[in-house]
């Protein structure tokens, strides 16, 4: 297939250069900043455009990894309506692109990706959704050719997994920002928790997060919670998110009992 | 050294079988249930009671890895009032033996340790606090034979890693959980996450948390944060945590901007 790129972030490179090295040839990538445009195409050696008006109309697939906003409004312009079309999205329904082109869909890899970290894509979970068999055919073949991990979720499916994404992606990660603070605070390390963070997530490897729980609020241990609301009194915000977490693991672990 | 342990737990299985590797012999184990105290001694091949007047008075070093409760009625007990006693909690001061014992410190592991689950005890950083010289080098010497990560920290310090700790563990665990839980709302296996929560913990081992912070909160991403606490408007626990995680995150992004 001739594939064009609609995109130069963390999304479009690292799919773009997952794609390069397939027998697929990637015709152009279109940025809408003159900089970016030229430093995914000089990447990847292929022509490249900030202008809409010079996006190609030939290609066979047109792969959107942009802005929720830039998608809004580089799906209504009239580029090859009879193409493919595919943006890489997990918060955004397929149908955005119903009424403007014929044939659609996803293409959402579940992974955090930067672009100056290489990242192994074969090892990348990628979600697809299709309007038609064409699609749907025509995506599974090139997903697979890139990645071990190919799934296919209908929209509201995807949106779960994505709103799910942030709270064990985003908001843990927030989290080690906390605990970071904290030991900052007393002078300690951030480092001296590593072994500790590396144990949570290998041990969700064979128990479910429920069996896995542990600590003060799992085993209802009022002394210690306090001891820590306390320690937080000059952080209101924090104490509250810790009294807000302790409450729901506490109460999950009684309705289990 | 001659030791004595109470206590059977988690903490007492993994510290007693790293020690039983050493020179050092392990003389008794206590624990006030008697199965617990059994299975502990024959699983080390050592003389085991679970009754105080039976507790040995002639070891060097009696290690307490028992509840807080369990521990504040230990202390008072009249065991061995001139050797080194030492308790491994995260959560409670040194001075919880002062007026008690003459020799006294704390040997806290920073590990989520569970009975049945083998751990390399080499990589478990130990946390070691002292009332005196004498029992600094005990300590630090015995720590050394078990572990490769020895520090020296006082109580405050002790105190606000296992804060930390809450945070960085039980309460990523929690999310991982209401992660599992949205995706199996939606028919979709957790396991899909799996790729991306490595990720996540993976980017903190080269920058710091405030640096590898993603999402929508993180760019101000108004229109997908409406459109997730949409989706939670049933459990508005669940939403409420959200509102809180991202403006948390929103805070902090628009003060270091």
């Amino acid at each position: 297939m001739n594939i064009l790129f609609l995109g130069s972030g963390n999304v479009a490179t690292h799919v773009a250069l997952a794609i390069h090295k397939t027998e697929h040839r990637i015709v152009q990538v279109y940025s809408r900043k003159k900089v970016s445009a030229a430093a995914l195409g000089n990447r990847l050696g292929v022509p490249y455009t900030h202008l809409v008006e010079e996006i190609m109309q030939d290609a066979d697939l047109y792969i959107y990894a942009v802005s929720d906003d830039a998608l809004t409004s580089l799906v209504s312009l009239n580029i090859a309506p009879q193409a493919m079309h595919v943006h890489t999205a997990g918060s955004v329904a397929m149908d955005i692109f119903k009424g403007y082109k014929k044939h659609y869909g996803v293409l959402y890899p579940l992974q955090s990706l930067s672009k100056d970290k290489a990242i192994d894509f074969q090892g990348v979970p990628l979600l697809l959704e299709a309007s038609d068999e064409v699609v749907k055919q025509a995506l599974d073949a090139l997903a697979k050719e890139i990645s071990g991990q190919v799934y296919h979720y209908n929209t509201e499916q995807r949106l779960k997994i994505h709103l799910a994404a942030v709270f064990a992606n985003n908001f843990v990660n927030h989290l080690f920002h906390i605990a970071s603070d904290i030991m900052e605070s007393s002078d300690v390390d951030f480092n001296l928790l590593k072994p500790l963070i590396k144990e949570t997530v290998e041990k969700i490897s064979h128990l479910s997060p429920a069996e896995a729980q542990t600590g003060p609020a799992k085993r209802n241990d009022q002394k210690i919670m306090k001891q820590h609301l306390e320690m937080l009194k000059d952080q209101p915000k924090l104490q509250s998110l810790y009294r807000e977490l302790s409450q729901m693991i506490l109460e999950q672990y009684l309705h289990q009992s």
